[in-house]
């Protein structure tokens, strides 16, 4: 399955960043043409020495690559995207990956 | 589900990674007890803007946050942990995460 995997740092103010991540970032995204999986990270991102940078993690399935990229490039993808600006002042990094079960 | 994320930068030689990774860590790391999902990426792992400092992407399931631990408590845990050193030499970074659907 073709994933885009959302790395958030931490924020400035996680209470306001998981304020407007939830109720406002995620119904935007819900937007998006093609999504068929739409996971995040519930509490802490940890690492196994403890603490970790990270705040959240999402992972946005879709059917194929294709598929993907055509979310990525339509209005609403793009709406999304734009919208990281408004809250993830830590910084993210988005993964573009094709998974597949070992 | 709780999830063990593994991100691997580049490494020195994508060839012999890639193939130690495939024939002799996944074998190691399919020992650990309690997985019950395990996902590689396939190919590049892309970002928005093209090419990406990351190699691969390695996403291992586990029925709770308790068996993740566990797992990786475990001797074939720490056997797979310690293997690390072996093949990624451009880094790795272990994310431990709670996901749920949205």
């Amino acid at each position: 399955m073709a994933k885009l995997i959302v790395l958030y740092r931490k924020p400035a103010n996680p209470d306001a960043f998981n304020d407007y991540y939830f109720n406002i970032h995620v119904p935007i995204a819900k937007q998006i043409p093609g999504i068929t999986a739409y996971e995040v990270s519930e509490g802490p991102v940890a690492t196994p020495q403890g603490d970790s940078s990270w705040h959240l993690v999402a992972t946005l399935g879709f059917a194929t690559m294709d598929a993907l990229q055509a979310a990525f490039a339509s209005p609403e993808g793009q709406r999304a995207a734009a919208d990281l600006a408004n809250f993830a002042d830590g910084g993210a990094e988005l993964l573009i990956v094709n998974e597949r079960s070992i």
